[in-house]
């Protein structure tokens, strides 16, 4: 098997660094011999070669069973025009890779409650999925340009229905495998690309008659999220109210440093990588969470490698090491003690043993 | 004075009843005599002219100081065309009338703060105001349609230099009348629009150099606004955004009954309306809270008749009603006794005497 590793920027390094030895203690355990490879992206790939997303990066990715994504992006390159920085490369690979789908489990951790800014009571169950189209919507539409001389700029929503299909039936597909709820979030009162994606789902939903599906506006899931985190089982939208939606739901349970995700096509290596972004203030210092970093190895031995025990072992492993009350910084509330990078790698991975 | 009211759907003509009952005591206290007059919007428009929005709302609205706006909409409609439907009436008037500006005034209120789904010690000192653009960005952008017979579907966010100088200058200008911080929200890593809307904001800082501003992005905004609620002072955005952060903003505090806003031209009557919609399931039952309709009162005497004590005398007695112990249902938390809409309406007015 073929995995490249993309260790990007910030924290990126420190946390791939980890999942790596994660990856080899795996590997050595199946009783197999996977090829591990770095590529640049981001600011790193840019300092190297000028560009955010180099076409060796490129090529090895999609010669891979599975790629593993560090973080882009930084001050250092904020000055940068948009072509070149960092997160283009993180566009770009997205957009040539296909991986239309992005998959945020979003779930509680017993013993992290303490850190989540939600009264502890509505924390009970939370268990969700955000499926994020990932490939299209307002990210990618053209025209995306200044007009009349810079004195008015446009951006495009745009979307085929195949690559509206396509995520909601994926989404669809993975409610079936959980509680069999999905909620659609869209903004039909006033975009006709809502309009468009909500009879999609509608026509879809007749495939799929054990799903209960809801539609709910972005502004009202935006409140939703909050008020009652617990009622959310899979949840698929729009690339943009995705990218806001999976966020905000991400600080709900107190553990951003926690989470993974995972980013599919519909053939191809699959791309996986910590929702937390480069954190530039702490790279370099040996403090950075490993644990996001590690479930989305996890994501991606059940997803890419079909290794599903393997990856049920990582992520009890994780848990474990969590219930045994080790904490690195993020986790430990002020002047609580922690753990570094490499001791809570450490410690997972001799939990795996 | 000329004020119209439109009452709208839902819950919207008994709050607006009461608000009524506001506006005529002051102007009785002020020693004025005032044209409240009403006119048909959304839902209700449609069900008596088959127009979410006819022409002599319009027009009379035009001809008012200030108009004082329930809520539109409910299942009863959701099945019509996007034109017809009463949310198409919401957005005419905001269009027609030019209002640009949305100010989303959000804090916490002693002895609320049971209500809210966050942490007690996170919403010490909650106190913002969100401006929303509100007549252009992706709920007005051409082209607006269905693509190749059905097959694609396009929206378009699309902004004049001039469109995103005013709402900026707006909240500026806001800022200075506060805690003299600004923090523009915008997703410059992707889109164009807010690469503009962020140089803007920067040129336009010029002019303000007692102002703090902050860029943040809105994935990391909608973080933000829960972890660190009270770090925001004045926060300005594009129409799409506004809307979703408003939202989420407006839970926070647990007294989304309480929120009003106030929509804002360059000239021309201001536009109040209650954040929240018009709640089809308690309509009728004389529960609702009329205190946001009330708040929105204060806003339209402070903003559009320049009675900026009046206003003030408005928003004490609200408080010291709460400060009393009353509460209306959504308040007041299970099992717990509560005051209907009238009840409440007349603890405000004779607080007011
Ligand atoms: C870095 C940025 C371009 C990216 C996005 O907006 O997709 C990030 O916020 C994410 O959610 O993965
Ligand atoms: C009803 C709807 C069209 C409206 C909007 O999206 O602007 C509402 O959500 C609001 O925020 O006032």
């Amino acid at each position: 098997r073929q995995i490249t590793i993309l260790p990007g920027d910030g924290i990126g390094p420190e946390v791939t660094k980890e999942a790596r030895r994660l990856l080899e203690d795996v590997a050595q355990a199946v009783g197999e011999t996977w090829v591990l490879e770095e590529a640049l992206i981001g600011g790193a790939a840019y300092d190297a070669t000028g560009q955010p997303l180099p076409p060796e990066t490129v090529e090895k990715c999609k010669a891979s069973d599975a790629i593993l994504l560090g973080a882009v992006g930084g001050p250092k390159w904020d000055h940068l025009p948009g072509d070149v920085r960092p997160e283009a490369g993180l566009l770009g690979i997205r957009k040539q890779l296909g991986v239309f789908a992005n998959l945020r489990p979003i779930r509680t951790w017993p013993g992290l409650l303490l850190a989540s800014p939600l009264k502890a009571e509505l924390l009970n169950g939370v268990d969700m999925v955000i499926v994020r189209e990932l490939t299209g919507g307002l990210y990618f539409g053209e025209p995306k340009q200044r007009l009349n001389g810079g004195d008015a700029v446009v951006d495009t929503l745009y979307y085929t229905r195949h690559e509206i299909e396509r995520v909601v039936r994926q989404a669809f597909d993975i409610a079936r495998g959980r509680r069999k709820k999905l909620t659609s979030v869209d903004k039909a009162n006033v975009l006709e690309s809502s309009r468009m994606w909500r009879e999609i789902v509608q026509s879809i939903a007749g495939e799929y008659p054990d799903v209960t599906v809801e539609h709910l506006l972005v502004d009202s899931a935006a409140m939703q999220l909050i008020q009652r985190p617990n009622q959310f089982d899979v949840v698929v939208t729009e690339n943009m109210f995705g990218d806001i939606l999976s966020d905000e739901a991400a600080v709900l349970t107190g553990s951003i440093g926690m989470l993974p995700s995972a980013s599919l096509g519909a053939e191809g290596p699959g791309l996986y990588e910590p929702v937390h972004g480069s954190a530039p203030d702490i790279a370099g210092s040996g403090v950075a969470n490993p644990l996001a970093s590690f479930l989305s190895v996890a994501m991606l031995l059940r997803h890419s490698l079909g290794l599903e025990d393997v990856a049920q072992h990582v992520e009890d492993a994780v848990l474990h090491v969590i219930e045994s009350g080790h904490r690195t910084r993020d986790l430990a509330g002020q002047g609580k003690e922690s753990v570094g990078t490499e001791q809570m790698s450490a410690l997972v991975r001799s939990e795996l043993q």
